[in-house]
């Protein structure tokens, strides 16, 4: 049993006494015990090596006190499963050297063994429940499989994903073949993950809102729909999708205990699109976090009352910039754990 | 009088035989007769000498006959009139090296004389409508304020203008005399252009929707208006915010002749989210210009019934993308112009 179920309850819409807190990125760069080890260990090392990969997730709550924890990786492990070479390349992100541009190319790519492929996650996994001792629940991610395309085609970080957009659109069945083996891969890896010890699992879709509604039906949401479908039974499954609020009505019928709002939908707007009843989470702008300390404890106390303290898990509307204050950071969490009605 | 007033007509409410149609950023890479004058001169020749920017404008007129022309130019030309250096790099973009980032700095700008200081912008547009000799209007466009300060104070582009916010958020004040600095130039460059015979003036707010509704309220919509308050009784004003579905509300009611639509809100919550009386412009995803011919005039075809013929411009949702086929750009602008209803 976990001692501090408040984000478990607020998934399963239960009564609180206050809405739960945590920050998307927030095992991340604004905090300087993450910085030390960054010094040290690269990406990938940091991703792969499970004592690494437990420490920098717990450190958070331990300088914080957030209400979950979310385990440290990466969505790209899911192609680099899949044979598709990842590189992170310091001041640049994300590069993959050979990216998937053909349906010969799509037919070359294996579906793995994602427990064995990623082994690492789930040791990583286990480690970190050890350190988190049932304090807070842990949470396990994947990206959609549209928002993982967008990188095995671009190749690259984008601001319009043009060539990925341009395989779905020149050769439409090119890219339903290599989202499907994403997803599939995709489904293997959540559930091992759920077995290794997560408590819920969040599917990121951060390049959804680059589709017209109609064709992110068909290109991203067919394939969230098939995670939330093999994974409700076993989990908790929040689904975040970035500049997607065209997408919200349908999101509140899929099956998934929550949804993720970014800051450009109001909280009303969100109750609204999404019909009431589904618990939401956000939808602070990361950048608000770069106003003084007391604004944003007036902001975030303004931000419950306009969600509600039931169903809402509070939370940036994505992840925290490296840029913020110590204190600042502190700010945000502290305001939602001091909510009163 | 010009000759084929589709365009103005929509504008105006009026009833037509089928809806106008231009492309943003018609006038670029995708042309092989702009790429051809792009050898030879770099940008800020091609923007400040009045013979080329006239005759950039109306090449994609020649080849396709759109019912509207807009005049090549660049929106940092306001900054780089307010005496802040700008750079345009190759494979980068904009590049400003004295970025403001204080008060003080903000103070040191001065506002100038805009006819005077960009006169080679009416130049061009004298120019330019002595080439088009009355056949079709000619659009002139400013960026927003918000977005002009996003490169002043970033210094290039970004994917999250966290500088740019950082200013906003931490320093209102400055943010504030910036933005007004910015808006009183820039309603005197419009007037102006009026004046040298623009038939039209575009907004373009690219940059809007990376701020919540809020604060898109304070640091955008409020300059905006004063622009639209500013030109309305001297022009037709069309305001586009990319990713501002949640402003088209007040952007409806503000005294605009018409809204542009990106591809991420679907023709029935543009008319829903505007009240249904206002012409809309769009909103055709530029990447769905990679799909075949064919494909291209059914989806046209279908966004016109949604969007309906009358008070509409038929519009990509964003500026062309550089790798476009011309057969695909024509595909685009003769299913507008073979419309039956």
């Amino acid at each position: 049993m976990i001692k501090n179920d408040l984000f478990l309850r607020a998934l399963r819409g239960e009564t609180v006494s206050r809405p739960p807190v945590w920050m998307m990125r927030q095992a991340g760069r604004y905090l300087p015990e993450f910085m030390a080890i960054r010094e040290k260990y690269d990406f990938f090392t940091r991703c792969q090596t499970p004592e690494l990969a437990s420490e920098i997730t717990v450190q958070p709550i331990r300088r914080y006190g957030m209400d979950a924890a979310i385990l440290f990786s990466d969505i790209l492990v899911i192609p680099q499963a899949m044979g598709i070479e990842v590189q992170m390349k310091p001041d640049f992100g994300p590069y993959l050297p050979h990216p998937i541009r053909s349906k010969k190319e799509v037919d070359a790519i294996r579906v793995p063994d994602a427990a064995e492929a990623l082994d690492y996650v789930m040791q990583a996994i286990r480690m970190t429940k050890e350190k988190l001792a049932d304090e807070v629940p842990l949470i396990g991610f994947a990206g959609s499989p549209w928002t993982i395309l967008c990188y095995c085609v671009q190749g690259q970080g984008s601001k319009s994903f043009d060539k990925a957009k341009a395989l779905c659109f020149s050769d439409p069945r090119a890219a339903h073949a290599l989202l499907q083996k994403i997803t599939d891969t995709t489904i293997d890896y959540l559930k091992a993950k759920v077995r290794a010890g997560v408590d819920a699992v969040q599917v990121f879709d951060s390049w959804g809102g680059m589709l017209s509604p109609e064709d992110y039906q068909e290109f991203s949401w067919h394939y969230i729909q098939q995670i939330i479908d093999a994974l409700k039974e076993d989990t908790e499954v929040i689904v975040f999708g970035k500049g997607c609020w065209f997408a919200l009505g349908e999101m509140a019928k899929s099956g998934a205990s929550a949804i993720g709002i970014d800051w450009t939908c109001s909280a009303r707007n969100a109750r609204y699109l999404t019909g009431g009843k589904i618990t939401l989470q956000g939808n602070f702008d990361p950048a608000r976090l770069l106003s003084p300390p007391d604004e944003i404890t007036r902001r975030v106390t303004e931000m419950i009352r306009a969600f509600g303290k039931d169903r809402y898990i509070a939370n940036l509307g994505h992840g925290i910039l490296p840029n913020i204050p110590l204190e600042n950071a502190r700010a945000f969490v502290d305001a939602v754990k001091n909510f009163k009605e």
